[in-house]
């Protein structure tokens, strides 16, 4: 969609390479006509136009991008996004609820986009407030708005998970998701964290939901059906996204129906988008089993396959597409968008390799969107970067822990939950899941380890090697022209 | 030690900041003594000599070099290498001995030296030899030393372990490091790598231990003096090398009384040197029990502490400094070091994040005195990287297992072996380690992740953000102008 939309609009002398001489050649010829309104002077600003794409992989570490690329790629392939001119490392930090002066050493996706989105440290679960005090801090995609920007959202998650959430509310905790989670009371968040204290009769600024409708984000694609179903004042917050101006669309037909220059609240599923892979046979890691010698049993080798449930949902590299065309559209001013790709933290949290790695190819190629959008509207910063570590490991496969058994005559296998795939270019990989014991509850658990930045645009000199979140945030700030925060 | 050396010798323009007046008014004040063989004619030449200084750190993954920051400096600190110039992030690769057509996902310190050495894809165990074929590959460390450079080899493993081994020796396989294993059959070594296809009395070139005294490396420190005790024709290989102009050194004490013109073999450990730090009251991650109700009793936090074993034993960056200052002594041409941290890898694979810790610590130590010595010899190329990942993982403290297990009502707990540990800034922080069930034989394996470089020196333009193994070799023999590998 983008490329023909792309096609229309572009002047010939854009095909040339861009080099000094071409922007003193451009100046030349766009001089006469700067005092007349022309369609070409239009087209100049929009294509000089200021602009962010923030890429968030949830839980994609290096180790979650080197399974992935193995699989696709084998050791010689590279992502669109490992080609990118400038990588960094990023430190990623928590601050306690109960303890603001200390550290934790485990995120979740809720206190890490509240630092990307505000560039303030804030304890797990909190979107967009301060740790304890619960202040409303004020997200880069609000003061981008206020700045006159417009604005995007695209994930595969419910729009009212933690991720999106963070860039367009602000709520004492991540679950605080529609009105009815704002009555309950919640065992197992902190007291300070409780949905109650956001609750619109006290003042509060009610549910996560209600903030995204009322937040006047131009673009909103993603799930969460289930929430936007729900009602407030005898209208469902869908009824009251259309009231506002927005076009609801709930398929890829929609999406490829409607006009680029309406505002989108897309919802493509009750909850996440359902991943575009699975395992052959839905096959996930397995807990090695062993017999009655105390030898493991491996789990058979399988490969991915798309997934059936899968269908006439935008992919999304699509709603990225959709999201870029439609911000940009008679744009002079520019954009802030954010794109998740939600689902390789979700798949490996639910040991499914297979789901993780499409995920992973599925943001991929988004970011490609991304960047083929920067190389023509020039003044535009990409950052890729993941919120925290996942507990995905590439660990060795099943003859090489039988040849160790042989050797100290005892069996040694893998502790946690593992998986062989017959990655695409035929060889055999192992992976590993092992921070959690239960196939309940949260399943597999976060890791601690730093996750990569890649970054792309002009500006961008002299960043250092390794970085933090709220440094990513300042940033993007700089880009849109933006306060520094305080 | 290396500090005082170099006020003895630098002259006082040095102090002045390095800046194109300085390189100017530098060549003016030297043109006139250019025909009189001066002593700042030499002491010119001395420091643009053509240096390269290879750091790898064994094992060393973004997440080990997390969790030994968030020890050491919590989460707002960094190492001196993640605040160098450059970073690229590096691809393992490993071919299979039994198909070289065909990858492995898991490395070991033997091939991936070998690649780092040589500039070729090998199988694992395998030291600058060629998958299969067996062929001697010539290695950075060789060619520099034919090409005129002086060379060294720093190490806290045995001087013959794999990562040494594979700069200055050939083998099919790492473990035939003396002469009593060349003889023997090892039964878990695939039979193209036995010790016996490069025995002397078959035209082989002998074990590690005998090529490493006749390869005329000018500095050799580490340990293995259990393999250098053993004898030839009637000689220890410590004796044969005083025979070839090595002094021996055993202690620190020996280090520090040897003048810097000499040929050095230190051997400060029978095998490995001891780490310098361990757990308080020896505490390692310990396999999870559970009591009757299947609920998880967890290990109590534990600090670090330093280990009394280590005595009078040079730290890593002492054995660095000391090469340094030997290698660049009345050296006009320059010289090619490679300095290893071998015990990250090796602690992690004993479960022991405090040996891990210090150990990196250790060696980023070392690459501090690596930095100063390029921020005054400004034609030396620094680079660090590791040579594959290790199995320590960053996870969730107990209080979120706990609550996690409460919200389900079903026990929740880390699958492997865990530490708590009590970091030098007051939090607390668990480690998990959960690639092998058993606490016998090779105990953690290695990962498959990609691994970071860090790099400083002259002509490092445009490195891309995603490199492989073979490229740090190119990158090395570009800066020894070299002939780059077929």
């Amino acid at each position: 969609m983008y490329k023909i939309a792309y096609k229309k609009i572009v002047h010939p002398i854009f095909t040339v390479p861009i080099t000094f001489a071409f922007f003193i050649s451009l100046s030349i010829l766009l001089a006469p006509l700067s005092s007349q309104a022309s369609p070409s002077k239009n087209l100049t600003d929009h294509l000089s136009a200021t602009n962010v794409i923030l890429f968030i992989g949830d839980g994609m570490d290096e180790h979650q991008i080197t399974m992935a690329r193995n699989y696709l790629y084998g050791p010689k392939g590279l992502f669109a996004m490992e080609q990118m001119p400038i990588r960094s490392s990023v430190k990623v930090q928590t601050l306690r609820e109960d303890n603001s002066k200390q550290f934790r050493h485990i995120a979740d996706s809720a206190n890490t986009a509240s630092t990307l989105a505000t560039g303030v440290l804030t304890s797990k679960g909190r979107i967009a407030t301060t740790a304890l005090t619960n202040h409303a801090l004020p997200t880069i995609l609000e003061d981008a708005q206020r700045a006159g920007y417009r604005t995007g959202i695209v994930t595969t998650a419910s729009l009212t998970d933690a991720t999106p959430a963070a860039f367009a509310s602000h709520s004492p905790h991540r679950d605080c998701e529609s009105p009815e989670d704002m009555e309950a009371r919640h065992p197992f968040i902190p007291a300070t964290q409780q949905c109650t204290h956001n609750q619109k009769k006290r003042g509060g600024q009610g549910s996560i939901v209600e903030q995204l409708i009322n937040n006047n984000v131009d673009v909103l694609l993603g799930g969460g059906k289930k929430y936007f179903k729900q009602s407030a004042a005898k209208k469902t917050f869908i009824e009251q996204a259309q009231n506002k101006g927005y076009t609801p669309l709930q398929t890829l037909t929609d999406i490829q129906g409607t006009p680029n220059h309406s505002k989108l609240l897309g919802l493509f599923a009750k909850k996440h988008l359902p991943t575009e892979w699975i395992g052959e046979n839905h096959h996930r890691a397995e807990k090695i089993k062993t017999d009655t010698n105390g030898n493991a049993i491996y789990p058979k080798p399988f490969s991915c396959t798309t997934n059936t449930r899968f269908k006439n949902i935008p992919t999304l590299s699509q709603m990225t597409d959709k999201a870029l065309q439609t911000l940009s559209h008679n744009n002079t001013k520019g954009f802030f968008l954010m794109v998740e790709g939600a689902s390789i933290d979700k798949q490996a949290h639910k040991r499914n390799p297979c789901g993780q790695i499409g995920e992973l190819r599925a943001f991929d190629e988004s970011i490609s969107k991304g960047r083929e959008f920067a190389s023509k509207f020039s003044n535009t910063l990409v950052i890729v970067t993941a919120d925290h570590g996942q507990a995905g490991q590439i660990v060795p496969l099943p003859e090489s822990y039988e040849l160790v058994s042989n050797a100290v005559t005892a069996p040694q296998y893998p502790t946690g939950y593992y998986a062989v795939l017959k990655t695409l270019s035929g060889e055999l990989m192992a992976v590993s899941y092992a921070t959690n014991s239960s196939p309940q509850g949260l399943w597999e658990m976060h890791t601690g380890t730093n996750v990569p930045a890649f970054m792309e645009g002009p500006g961008l000199k002299n960043i250092p090697i390794t970085i933090n979140q709220r440094y990513i945030n300042s940033l993007m700030r700089q880009h849109l022209k933006l306060e520094p925060v305080k």
